[in-house]
């Protein structure tokens, strides 16, 4: 088991979904990629907050052995984003965004953070990705980020520098084409994998996701859920269980990928259940057990005798 | 091996897409069933084209050991269909439809084709499906029926009776929902289910396929193309492969549902390849296994030791 770092932002939710809404309920990234990778390996966090950040939001990370000693508290009002879904629940719609104390976020890891063996640069400014790079003192195993439309439009050239420095990338399928500039999704992954990125993982939503890996490509199904209450935090509780599996076992083969995969869509499959982290709060690891041998019955085929 | 018959349309499409367009080539539902079964059973086909059909269509089908006995040739122009499709191959959108021959089409099985242990009812009006299946004087081992909007919103009753004496409906995700009334698509699988057919194939384009079969779903993702030409025919495609396998190895057991869902995908994932039939008619049996074993290794999920 080895020690897995995620530097994104913390946040405070409000969403609403033909299911119901919740008003500035935890969310951020950070959030749910240490949350999730709790249940495998000891995350640690980078993010800051304002002083408006409720306490018990820190107890339920800490209750779950999370370290938040990297999670400042600063002057000012913490991070809100504001957004809607219809019923198509692969489409969020934002309505508002408070960057707040975010806006000056400038990530400056403790000196014990900056020999991890795993590291997730969450969707920030790649600017920041960088600099967070450059602050390791010892290349961690494997380097995994995130990003999003907005800074594929906006700091192309500072995201292609820090992609070419990275080991994964996890993109959702239109991000993916569009960093790409390409539509058909296969071509796109490997446009991505070009960049410098040897590992290539695509979100697709209620389609699953998709590796792309030393060439050669796996395809995880979504669970196939009856109810989807809210799919905010369903990226980055993926990649909490994708790289907290990969951190637990201490490797990155190929085997070892495809069940991070399963272990990431098993954890995402939960998050949407509920608003917020609801469902990840009341979720026990032997339920992370049973989905994940649903996820091989799902998949499964019996060689032809 | 048993014999697998397929009633539905022959037709003559004129096809756009961004990658090319061609006037007048062999299609129609049954045609690509067909010949796409071939690979795996003895096929016939139930059809009717008009005075205009050229003869080299049939020969092509007979090539393939199809027996076109069943198709008859009557005074008239054949049924042609023209679409068009943009960027996002998923959607067709039909600029012309002339139904011509097929129209007044009333299909009427020949008496030894009134024994066939495998019935495909391509995409036809409920009525006529129904009127099929009446003519059978054993009831097959297993009945498929193919549908779309068209009927699901114009002869719903009709295609509700018919699915209540049908094993298995295969269906594309929007009409799955469209026939449920019912946004989430597990849940509309379910009451397809629920409707009568024990076994439910979804099929969802560059998402690849769902079966509900015994309560349980499977799912196999789409085969990772970097070039997929024209969509036409890989609904039709896929439910020739997947009824081909099953009848050539006359079962329908759970282990042979889900391998017959691979080679559905994979037959169609060659149809997408080029317009009409033109890459299936280049195409080995050896291709087939190949791209099969190609599946399985899209799919494979190593036990955690």
């Amino acid at each position: 088991m080895a020690d897995l770092l995620v530097v994104g932002s913390v946040a405070l939710d409000s969403v609403a979904t033909p299911f119901g809404k919740v008003r500035e309920v935890l969310g951020g990234s950070a959030t749910y990629f240490s949350y999730s990778a709790s249940f495998f390996t000891r995350a640690r966090l980078v993010a800051a907050v304002g002083e408006d950040f409720p306490k018990e939001h820190t107890r339920l990370l800490e209750s779950r052995g999370v370290d938040t000693s990297g999670l400042s508290v600063v002057r000012g009002r913490t991070f809100r984003w504001s957004g809607e879904y219809g019923y198509d629940l692969n489409d969020a719609r934002t309505l508002d965004t408070q960057l707040n104390v975010f806006a000056e976020f400038r990530p400056t890891l403790a000196s014990e953070a900056r020999s991890v063996p795993y590291l997730f640069l969450a969707n920030i400014d790649p600017a920041l990705q960088l600099e967070v790079l450059r602050q390791m003192t010892r290349r961690p195993k494997l380097v995994a980020l995130d990003t999003m439309n907005f800074w594929i439009q906006g700091k192309r050239d500072a995201l292609v520098r820090v992609l070419g420095e990275v080991d994964v990338v996890t993109i959702n399928d239109a991000e993916a084409r569009q960093l790409a500039d390409e539509a058909n999704l296969i071509k796109a992954a490997r446009a991505i994998a070009a960049l410098g990125p040897r590992t290539v993982v695509v979100k697709r939503g209620e389609y699953g996701a998709l590796l792309l890996a030393n060439g050669g490509f796996f395809m995880v199904p979504a669970y196939p859920l009856e109810s989807v209450y809210d799919p905010t935090g369903a990226g980055d509780t993926f990649a909490g269980g994708f790289m907290g599996y990969l951190a637990s076992r201490d490797a990155t083969d190929g085997a070892t990928l495809r069940r991070a995969m399963i272990y990431g869509s098993v954890m995402a499959s939960f998050t949407v259940e509920d608003f917020s982290l609801n469902r990840l709060v009341r979720l026990t690891p032997a339920e992370v057990s049973e989905r994940y041998a649903e996820f091989e019955q799902l998949m499964r085929v019996e060689p032809v005798e």
